[in-house]
Order: C-alpha cells, then sequence, then structure tokens
C-alpha cells in the first residue's frame, strides 16, 4: 500500500448505512497476501437462487481473475454463488501461475461452501508481475466461511482497498408492488495504477427476483453511462471487475413489473453505480476538484463522446483547474484535437452558467474575474455546446496535481 | 511568456552554426505583440522562384494563420515567397478579427516586399482567444525588409520562442552530383500549451531545385516520420505549421538525380526534422528524462503505432520514468489498453537491452537491480515486441514531473 496519502479532500463525510441484503453475506480476514496489519481478503456468498452478471475490463492484458470470470459470468446455476477478492497482488501477468492460483482458490471456497467452482468468481488487486501467494488465501478460506454474516458489507469494502484513501459504498431502496427491493454497491479505485494497482473493483447486490440476462442489461447500460464515463489519469486497468448479484429473496420478481417499476428500479441501479463512479473520481490520486464535461450539440453521440473524453483526459485542462486558472483556450484546444466533427464559430463553452466563449471568440459578456471566482468552486463544471447537432455525452474526472506526480512518481512498493 | 522557467536539463549544449542558404534571407524585431523586451516577430524571404511546401495542425478550431496557409501552400510561383512569424498570441479562436489580422499583416508584407499577398505565409504563436494587436507588426514591416540579410537564422529562431528554454535549429550539407546541397531549419515548442501555447513550429529551408509536389511529398513524409511521432503530453496545438521553403540556388535539380542522390537528399531532410523533433521532446515542459519507444512484431503497423502510442501518452509510464522506477507492469497495462491485438504470453518487454518480461511473466533473467540502475540514465528504451506479426512503430516523449504540473497549473499570463 502507498505511504500515508492522506486522505482525499473530496471524501465524503463518512461511509454510509449499507441495509442487509437477504441471500447476501460477507466475511473478511487479515490473510497477509501483502500488507501488514490490515484485512485483504474479502468473501461474499450469494444463497441458492441468486443470478450474477459482469462487466470487465477490455484491456488485451487482463489479469488470469478477469478471464476466469468472463468465462464463468452467461453461466446460471440455482446452486448460489461465491465472490472472493484480495488486495495486495493484482495476479496480473503472471503468466500460467495466475490461472492456478484462480483455480486453487475457487476450488477452495467450492469445496467449504459447497458451490461448483463454476459459482465462484474471484478478484485480485494490488502489485503487478508477481506470484499471487494463494497459499495464503486458500489457508483462510475455512475461517472466512465461518465468519459469514449478513453485516459486514463495510467490512468488505475496507478489505479491498489499495491506494484508496477512503471506501466507497451507496445504497437505494425502492418500493415496488409495495414490496421494498434494496440496491447496494461497494467498489474500490482511485486511478487506474500499477504496481499498487488502483484498479476499479464494483460488487452489487440486489433483492430482486431477476433473469441473469435481464440483470445482465441493466448492468451493461447503467455501468456504460456511469463506470465508463469516468477517468482519473486516462490509464486502463488489467483487472476492472463490476459483479452484480441478485439473490431473489424480496419476491418482488422484476418480470412482471409494469414499465414504471422497471424504470425505478433501473433508476436505483444506475444512481448507486453513478455515485459509486463519483466516489472513485473524488478518490482520484492527488484529486482536489471534481470535474463534470457536458457536451451537447454534436453532429452524434459518439462526436459528443470523443470531445467529453478529450476535455476529460486533457493534461492541459487538468492542470488548469488545479491551478483555479479559467483557461477557456485550452478547452477549444481540446475540441479541436478531439477527432469529433467541430466549428469555431458555432462552438459556445460555459464553465458552470457563466458563459466564456461563443461565435468564434470569446464572450462579449465574459468577465475574467467570473470565470477566475468559479474555478475556486470544489465542483467544476465545464459545458461545451458545439452547435451543430443533437448528439450529447457526459465524463466525469478530476484535476491533474502534485499530488498525482507525488503518488505515481516518488514511490515504490 | 512563462516566468523564468529554467533551462531545460536535456537541453543542447549549444545551437548550431546554421549555413547562409542562397536565396533565404531573415530578420527580426522587437514589435512589443505581447512580451516586453526582447524580439516577437521574424520575417523570411524567399528568392523568386522558390518553392514552399508545408504540413499543419489537423485541429478542428485551427487558426486562422493555419487556414490561410492550407489555402494558399498548393499555389506556385516565380515571384518568391514570404514567412512572418510572431510570438505572444496565437490569433487562434478570435473570430473574424483573427483573419482580418492575417490579411492585413500579409497585404503589408506583400506590398513592401512586392510580392502577391498569395505568396505570403504567416503564422502566429502564444495566448489564445486575445486579439492580435496586428499593427503592432504591420508597423514593423518596413523595418524587419531593410533588415534583411542572408544570415540570422539564430535570431529567427528565437523570436519565435514562448515557453521554450532553448532555441532550436539542425543543418546538413551533402555532395549531390559534385555540388553542395544545404538543408536547414529552426523550430520552437515545448508542449502543445494554451494559452502561452507552445505550439510546435518549424521553418525548414533548402536549396536544391525541385517542384513543389516533389517537396510536399518528401516533407509529408519526413514529418510523418518524425513530428507526428513525438509527444510532450498527449495534447494537439490549434496552430502546428511546418512551412519548407526551397530556393533552387544550389542549381542542383532534385528531379535529375539519380535515386541515391534522391534518397540522399530525403535523409538529409529525415535528419533535420528529426534532430528538430528531438529537441522539442528535450524542451518538453518539466522534461528530465528523453524516452524512445520501439514497437515490434505488432499485427500491423498501424497496431504498433496505437502501443507506442498508449505508452508515450500514459502518465502512469511518465511518471515512473520520472520517478527513475523500472515500472514494467505499466508498459503492461499500456499495451493491454491501447486497442492493438496483444497477447499476453507473446509479448516481450525490454528497458534498453534488459530483458524485462516474457511469456507472460517477469523474464527470469531479469534482476530489478538492473532495471533500476536503467532508468537513472537520462535517455531511456521503452522496447515491446508483440510477438504476434511485423508491425513497426515508433515514438519519443519525455517524462511526466513536478515540473509540468508547476508550468501548466501554477501560472498564467
Amino acid at each position: 500500500m502507498a505511504k500515508n496519502i492522506p486522505v482525499s479532500p473530496l471524501a465524503p463525510e463518512r461511509f454510509p448505512d449499507l441495509p442487509v441484503i437477504a441471500g447476501v453475506e460477507f466475511a473478511t480476514v487479515a490473510a497477509g497476501v501483502r500488507y501488514p496489519g490490515r484485512t485483504d481478503v474479502m468473501l461474499t456468498r450469494l444463497a441458492p437462487g441468486s443470478v450474477v452478471a459482469g462487466v470487465f475490463t477490455r484491456s488485451a492484458t487482463r489479469s488470469a481473475n478477469v478471464l476466469d470470470c468472463q468465462a464463468k459470468i452467461g453461466g446460471d446455476g440455482d446452486a448460489g454463488a461465491a465472490i472472493i477478492v484480495n488486495s495486495g497482488n493484482s495476479n496480473a501477468f503472471t503468466g500460467k501461475a495466475g490461472e492456478e492460483s484462480v483455480a486453487a482458490i475457487c476450488a477452495e471456497v467450492a469445496k467449504r461452501l459447497d458451490l461448483p467452482a463454476t459459482r465462484v468468481f474471484t478478484s485480485s488487486t494490488g502489485v503487478i508481475g508477481e506470484r499471487l501467494p494463494h497459499d495464503r488465501i486458500t489457508a483462510k478460506v475455512d475461517e472466512l466461511a465461518g465468519a459469514l454474516s449478513d453485516g459486514g458489507a463495510e467490512a468488505a469494502a475496507r478489505a479491498i482497498m489499495t491506494t484508496d484513501t477512503f471506501p466507497k459504498g451507496c445504497a437505494r431502496e425502492i418500493e415496488l408492488g409495495g414490496q421494498t427491493v434494496k440496491v447496494m454497491g461497494f467498489a474500490k479505485g482511485s486511478g487506474m495504477i500499477a504496481p499498487d494497482m488502483a484498479t476499479m473493483l464494483v460488487y452489487m447486490f440486489t433483492d430482486v427476483k431477476i433473469s441473469r440476462s435481464a440483470l445482465q442489461a441493466i448492468t451493461s447500460e447503467a455501468s456504460d453511462a456511469t463506470f465508463n464515463r469516468i477517468t482519473v489519469d486516462s490509464d486502463t486497468s488489467t483487472s476492472d471487475t463490476l459483479l452484480f448479484g441478485a439473490t431473489g429473496a424480496s419476491g418482488v420478481e422484476y418480470d412482471a413489473l409494469d414499465p414504471v417499476g422497471r424504470a425505478a428500479f433501473g433508476k436505483a441501479v444506475h444512481e448507486v453505480m453513478q455515485d459509486l463512479a463519483f466516489q472513485v473520481v473524488r478518490d482520484g490520486e492527488g484529486a482536489t476538484k471534481f470535474v463534470a464535461v457536458s457536451v451537447t450539440g454534436a453532429k452524434t453521440d459518439a462526436d459528443a463522446d470523443l470531445v467529453a473524453k478529450a476535455i476529460a483526459n486533457s493534461p492541459l485542462i487538468k492542470t488548469a483547474i488545479a491551478g483555479e486558472d479559467p483557461n477557456w483556450g485550452r478547452v477549444v484546444m481540446a475540441v479541436g484535437k478531439s477527432g469529433a466533427v467541430a466549428d469555431r464559430d458555432t462552438l459556445s463553452i460555459r464553465f458552470g452558467d457563466i458563459l466564456v466563449a461563443e461565435n468564434g471568440w470569446v464572450a462579449p459578456s465574459y468577465k475574467e474575474d467570473d470565470g477566475a471566482a468559479y474555478m475556486k468552486r470544489e465542483e467544476i463544471e465545464i459545458n461545451v455546446d458545439l452547435g451543430i447537432g443533437t448528439g450529447a455525452g457526459q465524463m466525469w474526472t478530476c484535476d491533474l496535481t502534485h499530488g498525482y506526480i507525488s503518488i505515481n512518481a516518488d514511490y515504490r512498493s
């Protein structure tokens, strides 16, 4: 773990109270994978009848754990499921040994929890390229299984942290057909960092009764709109994983809901994912500002995404924000380099509600003092309208500070 | 101009002696566009019969100067040509006023040098979004024209600097058919920075006799292999411009050369461009290391370029190099995220000649001490072989340091 990184100034005041979800249990243990004196493995058990959906990194060098999860995620089964996650070692780029470690852990969990190994999902996060000492994990499976309880989500969220400066959790409860349905999740991630990889890992749970395919569709759509729209440093981990388990214990059947009910469930999932995604940005390495980029008026949604990404990943814009500099010229630059169809003379740029540039030039109403005052805020909105079509897109990011350089240049485990 | 940025530790010892090229004259002046107490405009006159080729930024928000140059560059003419460049103001994103400024400057130079305005090329570099006070430049055209002389390339190279910490020049002289042909150039650029935009501007000259179309082909090919393969921060200026003038004064006719002679000329052009491109990287904002990235064994050249660019633009790799950390895990990460076809188990990574990773894992022969010692060098080579095909590509970059953050977050004009 990185040395003594201070808690992000953008951290929430406290970890939220996460509800118990019937059919979901957690346990954690200090297995000594790498970090001394802290928990580093969490086990989750999902009751029989549960389904699991997932989304994963698209990296061509993804870890053995991710490949194993991807092979298993499409399977159904009434046996239930388990998720076991360690921090301290990512088990990425560890050759065939990585696959052996995954198999050994899955076998041990399957045996102890009486599950098929195909229903055991694993994640590993931490240093890359070093053999995972999986014996330390398998030796603790018995203890973990014995400790499973329906509380403990916060402890689980803490056990999977690496360079994170705070644990990240969120929950929603909604009424559907007169009954309460819960959606809950926790996450880790603060950059896409190796060696102490701040891989993004997300685990979500609900008690709605739903088919795997419907849960997968909701998961994919909501993660595209949330986790796939955040960036800290444009670098992508080899291990990013989101798993979403549904136990059905509420008795509320998703398929039996009317469109309003389905939308309400989808909205709750989206809100939990967005909240967790924003918390990851707020824990971005060295972050002092939270930045929302919104692009409208593009020729297509894909073009809007290109512009939003170019802005959110621009080192020049991110350093300007760190310096509280209302440097709209750098936004013009990013629009220009994005590859999207753009026209200098139809483009407009706003910082929050402040119109900064339009008609190919600085807006006549714009006062530099207003821009400078706006930039002192902790949350910054950059709003760009390309004035060409109806395409729209969003990204969320943080600023680029000396803290990022310090964390990434000045230490190695 | 940025305040008191120290000269890059990667700067060459001295500016090279640039040869006089018959038919090319320079003059500089302190016009007070923005910077007090220094020269900020340079004028170049090319003798009648000269041809001019050029390459320009692909930015969708490119400056009025770039648009004007692009409209003119295809034209031939026996009248000669002129290039006038100012620093301090980029004339980018200044609406219709930007076009008026270009027209006013071109008209004044054309009148004074008795050229068609279509043979006057302009560049502007510096702050973005502020009206160019072109009257200060046109008022000095008479003085500039009177001062034209065939020396003065170094003074010209200095007049166009913005955040550059040293002027950049290079020349080659080659024997072709028993006669000497000269190729000379100078450049500015140290990041793709707004507001004091460290736009890349390059001006090259030769006395070979060549058609415009042949010169354009050589220019495009050589700049693709050099200037288009460097990156400081992944951000692209709205004003990047390369102009290459050939006077023909040597009497050596390119079209009459045999293939060996043509290749020798092309090689000289490539060498001058590569040297200038490397100098731009060596002046990268905050740079302390020069980094050469070479990718081989890709499915296609385009795939190799994707991987080379992903490595050269990765903040995590660039901060690791700044920290002298042989963090090959971050190279694996960048290969994975690049979008190129890659296979964990055929990939190999070398730092210089040191084999670091192969067969999906750290190389058995690799010693961390060797990697750490290598990273202390001022010039770092990252060599990746994907082990899939024959595609190859290269990029050159610098490290990402606290100096970059300081330059870009901590000041604004």
